[in-house]
């Protein structure tokens, strides 16, 4: 280790305490995109954090919640992107939180609140980051252009075409996306790439009002039937989707692919104490299988079901209404406009044109390639925070508008952050262990520190 | 019309507006089996009301909720079985209410409150009609057995045992069911037996944790698929039940039933301007088939849904639980307890061990001979006031306790009352029009009258 970067760690180290304090800050500031709740407050604290570190922040509006961009004053050789959020996912449910989302926990060396790994976690480790480069280099070695959208969680609806209407301010040589963990063995994960998503909500309507069971259950037709028979003609219980084409487009993982898979470790006996699964879907086993499941194939998953009487107890109705929320995660070289085609004509034509489809989110699939300098690099400078360089994923289960920047700016992605297979992203207690914040940080502030480092292109 | 009956309907008018008010107070009490809710003091408000008709109140513990029982004081030679229950469905969905479903509201004629029609207004009809009995002939010429359960809602679960156990107190000759009401033309409808039930739910879990569904998505199980894969196993398309054995104990209707359906009108017009329903079922049209589907086909219908992410916008999980509530309705012979067996061992073949099932409510299917004596004089009852004799329908698409009174008493049941096919019972804006109130009285005190002016038997 360098002296410079050992600079860096004790400087990190020393501020450790104004780092959780800040990321207190994001994480007490609710900002719902699915609500719209806490927008314009939040993009207040964190234009307010970007300033701070000396950058010249603009908020764009972009018809829906705004997109703001920092961006350090000279011009340097070497350009580095950061990808981040301010939203977050809604909290509910509420009652299996064990302190209220919104009011940050430190408990047994971990933060809890909804948000504090996805994605407030990476902002305030890329803030600290930038906070310890500018302290030991005394300026920032790189150009440095930080881009936090308030759309991510509702499918960053107007994300690509900022990015398109902006590429010359947004033009970098490499791109820090918006996440990143470790592993269960306390490896850096880099994810280079990420499945395209279409989330759609459906809803069938049969009446005008719900009806007493006894007296319809045989002559009227039911919304929650008419919805349970759709969503099963959409996949079978082996996880085949039945959509006619659905597959067409997927490009198998290359031999490249399925080396870097088979380098990952074992991963279902974690899973399973994690998420208290009673079991991995159709028995899965670990292995090379496995691993390509649960990336390279395209999913379906019910993310919600709605219909009649949901209290305690019994209520003989039959639901005038029934609702459904599913996303397809996709990957290359699956569209999300005709997959949305492909399904829309498969209802139509496996007798359910009643069920209304509406599109809540969609984005493209994209990847980065293995061999590119800029993941080399960012691989290996975790080697002297994680003991060991990161581990390297051929392509997220996740999705995001990695896209946009991909295809207009061709910018490599990669990926380095704060979480751990127990942040509970996305659901009631979401958190991060401090420990992991401050490794991010150092790792951050390496990627920094090396990527201005390079000789210039 | 003989001079006492046109007595009796001159005193009902002259008190229609305590009629009104008594009703008022009933439905402005909560009493919702389901929570728990307002029991006890419905109880006494109920008890009261006939202690104030010179019933002899005995307030039963049952397990459950309490039943009430009240006795005219002098053994006659005809007995009178009133049933009714002091319970009312769940209020939800609350934002579909015009007005608070607990704070009756007139509007156009039509009182509006949870309860006002199933079952509070055949309470207080009943209670007015004995009022007006006893002001023109002075005295009840037939012994009146007036029973008042709190868990008909709920399925009943301690009713049948309790009639068991009582049988010598509640022994009776004709039994006056808890529902009854006017069809489209207007003309009071005689239901002779009802639909049993079976009222289940399930309940999928899968882990302890909702994950994100970009993580789980083709790795994970999913409940709400699990539940929907397994609820589609239960009835295809065509309403066909798939459960093995679940036709086997079915009795088909009578050629007298068939007569009797055939007399009725038609409905599927008016049903559709009732509900707003885009169409009916299969697109069935009037006729002997409809008919028959609507009473004498067991039926599965779902009641709920339950899973995941409710909310607005898109929220990227996969549920780790998951709930459906439904209930079956049966026909004769068909037995709860033996579908509840044939269901379970279906799911276990089926591969949805996983699929837990829990009975929320079970009742046997009854019938009474549609050439009862009592049964004509009740049908006849009812010309002086709605202008026609009853309409009989053979068997009700409800359900109700009736198999305890059918079984342990040999009481032919008979259903007379003031509903309407706009009442929406167990929905929102729940009503009755006041005019079929005054003749629900009208023919309830005449069927007192008549059936103590029988020759003893």
């Amino acid at each position: 280790m360098n002296e410079q970067e050992q600079a860096l760690d004790a400087y990190i180290d020393a501020h450790r305490t104004e780092i959780i304090e800040e990321l207190v800050r994001f994480c007490a500031q609710p900002s719902v995109s699915a609500r719209g709740e806490g927008i314009a407050a939040m993009v207040t604290l964190a234009s307010d954090a970007l300033r701070a570190r000396g950058l010249a922040v603009d908020v764009y509006e972009t018809g829906g919640y705004p997109v703001i961009v920092g961006r350090s004053p000279a011009p340097q050789p070497h350009t580095l992107l950061l990808y981040n959020h301010y939203d977050v996912q809604p909290e509910d449910p509420m009652d299996a939180w064990l302190s209220p989302p919104f009011e940050p926990t430190l408990r047994d060396g971990r933060l809890y609140a909804r948000g504090v790994m996805d994605d407030k976690g990476h902002i305030v480790c890329r803030l600290a980051a930038i906070d310890a480069v500018r302290a030991v280099y005394g300026d920032l070695p790189c150009e440095i252009k930080f881009v936090i959208e308030g759309e991510e969680e509702i499918g960053s609806p107007n994300l690509p075409a900022f990015v398109e209407k902006h590429r010359d301010i947004l033009r970098a040589d490499g791109c820090l996306w918006e996440f990143g963990d470790v592993d269960y063995d306390g490896a850096s994960m880099n994810y280079l790439g990420f499945r395209g998503l279409l989330y759609v909500q459906f809803s069938v309507q049969t009446a005008n009002l719900d009806a007493h069971s006894g007296i319809g259950g045989t002559i009227f037709p039911n919304a929650a039937w008419r919805l349970t028979w759709a969503l099963t003609s959409l996949k079978d219980s082996s996880e085949r989707v039945l959509i006619p084409g659905f597959y067409d487009d997927v490009v198998p993982p290359t031999p490249a692919d399925l080396d870097a898979l088979a380098q990952l470790p074992a991963v279902t006996e974690r899973h399973r104490a994690a998420y208290g699964l009673r079991g991995m879907l159709n028995d899965m086993a670990d292995g090379i299988d496995f691993q390509r499941a649960a990336i390279f194939s395209p999913s379906c998953t019910i993310c919600g079901l709605t219909a009649g009487y949901q209290g305690p107890g019994a209520k003989t109705i039959m639901p005038a209404q029934a609702t459904a929320k599913m996303d397809f995660r996709l990957v290359p070289n699956q569209d999300p406009a005709d997959i949305f085609r492909k399904l829309r004509r498969h209802l139509d034509d496996a007798g359910f044109a009643d069920v209304a489809v509406t599109v809540l989110g969609s984005e493209k699939p994209a990847r980065t390639p293995v061999d590119d300098p800029f993941v080399q690099m960012v691989v290996e400078a975790a080697r002297d925070v994680y003991g060991q360089p990161q581990r390297v994923v051929p392509m997220s289960g996740g999705s995001g508008p990695a896209h946009a920047f991909v295809e207009a700016l061709e910018v490599p992605v990669v990926t380095a952050g704060v979480g751990y297979p127990g942040s509970q992203i996305h659901a009631p207690n979401e958190n991060i262990r401090v420990d992991d914040l401050i490794k991010g940080v150092r790792h951050t502030a390496r990627i920094i520190a090396r990527f201005g480092a390079q000789s210039p292109q």
